[in-house]
């Protein structure tokens, strides 16, 4: 017998493994920081001893899943516009806001509860893009969420830098603090290739290469966003990339509305990873992305909620279910981006797009402990034939129970095990009554 | 001092009266099944007495969301077959297990599962198309749900009939049976046009007239349907529906996705109330309908979740959530069908398109209590700038803590009152193990 820290033991549970395998009476056995064995319980329960063995009846277990863009402080500013044009959402209402209020601490206390937010809906690992990104990884930490930091890059003065040569000489500290910790992965982070020139978007694809970092990039979000590139540079936005040297694998290309079948395949040869945030796409009018073109040329697409100003949550199980619908209705084909693929997407081909794909994202010996566990003992989950299906279209954040994250509860029984619930909430109260 | 026997309280109140108001530390006064008063705290609390005052410190008050279209039996399918084209789902899984499964019994139980679901999603008015609807009726009761109940018409054999003539003797009897009922109104539902011919249709129109009851009817859903009627009869759907004289304001008309500009504006004419059903026609991949046209041109149009088995769930907020987000990308405009819009869709208009506008849909005097608290001391619903916004874009059906119908609590803390929630899930998974 071998001494595991947790059994953590499921009626369904779900590695997402290349296979889709379904464990029925399945557990997974967690040592340290990793998962150990995962398998059906009666051959776990024979190989390893646990004290805390973590009881599986009605309960579905999964990987963590993968949020692989948003800005986490802006959830201070949800619901502070809506139903608004882009431009003046943002001219209007969020960077006036942003110029006002942010700060290291107002990044600190809004990440927190993005952070909470998240964890809750069964997120492990987030992706960021955002400045003050130190006060964000300090929250992350804190709270006990994986997270990969994009130290925000623009041509223009904001409230962190004064220009370009300053955010990137940020960047590579922000790198150099971070890299090698065990929950936060650095990156560089230009917003977008109308908000970066040329020289700029080269100058981060010499830091990233120098740190071996991935870049995380706004591509191709608004057919404003393409004519624009078409008018500067002569070239539709993914061309104008690869020109610059910057589309190949540590690329995650966050949006991708517009797109030609040409881009598609430049995309797919490049093996660059797409951020599909369908929900944040719909809610500003942006468009419908092609992701089951994308999905067909092999492009790994993964989800992400964007910021909660333009969402309005931070809630992947939603995006799951929204995209699946949208796209079916779209190609007018119901067996388009099926349940499976669309848990797959949530999950395993999240953390490959992020450049985690050893460490996260699936249910198998030797990765990371970050686990969900679902209770499906409601009447919304009731009954249930397939649990594929039940998890993309018919469950809530609501029913994630406890999560895991590198082999630490950080959620038990929807409550945070390294934070205070009602003091976050407050805290944001407090915020937004400035803000407001 | 009157005597009221509940003052329930919110820091947000929302009558979803004609002037959008929101009442800051509101408080509706309720006596016997009705509302008697809707105010300010301060106000109501000098008017009347009442030994139950329900708190209200960070709740809001909403009347009862209205679910206008659901076949809520079939929630025992929920998840049984999914991602697969109309034709084989339907053809393959959902006629077989109908006609092995369906009885009174099955229909009873499962309906009970369907309306705490919906209870605890916090819809209180579901409009039901299928068979044994005696049975639905008993169950909605028995839980305490308001239902416009209507008794399915086919021309062709099914196991709860022989033809026609049969299922409109049963429609008639249980139309006598129910009329006058406080929580159920009962109204016939031919299948569809192509389900039922221009003769059984003409019959259901003065069966209808007789007993002045509503009608409702899929129509024009799919593509497939439009082209099915144009060829059998020359005209397309509304028109034909129109040439039967069944184009009035008792109809409800559910889906209508596929509409030409002169359809639009000939339900508009007839003052024919629209069910839309945007989850299940994208899942289906029946297309999107065109609402901002509808709405434009003074249609009514309400939410309806259609069936769990092509959902999957009974859950109109996520219906507001998808309609509202999808109808900006579609019309490419961000200011569509804007959150308060979405939510008077979800209450006033819904009751209106059943033909409850007197009794429920709002908070005002003199309509029967059928009241929604909602809990917003939760990270996802923080901070709060916009009620409306967080309503229509944030809220889970989680959040719904406490729900009034007719006067009587229902559902108090997220628990039945009078129901047992346990034993229900129970006899849906003995079912389930049948059915599998």
């Amino acid at each position: 017998m071998q001494q595991a820290d947790y059994i953590i033991r499921g009626d369904y549970v779900l590695p997402m493994d290349e296979s889709y395998s379904v464990i029925k009476d399945g557990a997974v056995a967690v040592k340290g920081e990793a998962i150990v064995d995962v398998g059906q319980y009666k051959d776990i329960s024979k190989k390893y001893l646990s004290k805390k063995i973590i009881p599986g009846k009605n309960r579905a277990v999964l990987p963590g899943l993968i949020n692989t863009h948003t800005h986490a402080a802006m959830v201070y500013f949800r619901g502070m516009a809506d139903d608004l044009p882009l431009k003046e959402w943002l001219e209007k209402y969020i960077w006036p806001a942003e110029s006002k209020w942010l700060s290291p601490e107002f990044v600190s206390d809004a990440t927190e509860l993005a952070c909470l937010e998240m964890l809750k809906a069964g997120i492990t690992t987030y992706s960021d893009m955002y400045f003050f990104e130190d006060a964000s990884g300090n929250a992350a930490k804190k709270i006990g969420m994986r997270a990969v930091l994009g130290a925000g890059i623009v041509d223009f003065p904001t409230i962190s830098g004064k220009n370009a040569d300053e955010y990137l000489g940020n960047a590579e500290k922000f790198i150099e603090k971070w890299k090698g910790d065990e929950l936060i992965t650095p990156c560089i982070a230009p917003h977008s290739a109308y908000a970066c020139g040329p020289e700029t978007l080269k100058k981060i694809k010499k830091l990233a290469d120098k740190h071996d970092v991935p870049i995380h990039i706004h591509l191709s979000e608004t057919r404003w966003e393409v004519e624009d590139i078409q008018k500067k540079y002569g070239r539709r936005p993914i061309d104008h990339l690869y020109s610059l040297g910057l589309l190949y694998e540590k690329i995650v290309a966050v949006h991708c509305v517009w797109l030609d079948e040409n881009e598609i395949q430049m995309l797919a040869r490049h093996k660059v990873g797409v951020s599909h945030c369908i929900e944040s796409n719909l809610k500003l009018g942006s468009g419908i992305t092609p992701v089951p073109q994308m999905l067909r040329a092999g492009i790994k697409v993964a989800f992400g909620t964007d910021g909660a100003a333009s969402n309005n949550d931070l809630n992947i199980l939603s995006e799951m279910s929204t995209a699946a619908k949208v796209h079916k209705a779209v190609s007018n084909d119901p067996t388009v981006l099926d349940a499976k693929t669309a848990l797959l997407m949530a999950t395993r081909l999240g953390a490959e797009v992020l450049g985690l794909g050893k460490i996260t994202g699936s249910l198998e010996k030797g990765k990371a402990a970050d686990i969900v566990i679902m209770n499906l003992d409601k009447p919304h989950l009731t009954p249930l034939y397939d649990i594929y299906s039940h998890i993309a279209y018919s469950s809530m954040a609501s029913d994630v129970e406890s999560v895991f994250v590198n082999g630490k509860l950080v959620v038990v029984n929807r409550k945070p095990c390294s934070a205070d619930e009602g003091e976050i909430i407050s805290k944001a109260r407090e915020w937004s009554r400035k803000i407001r």
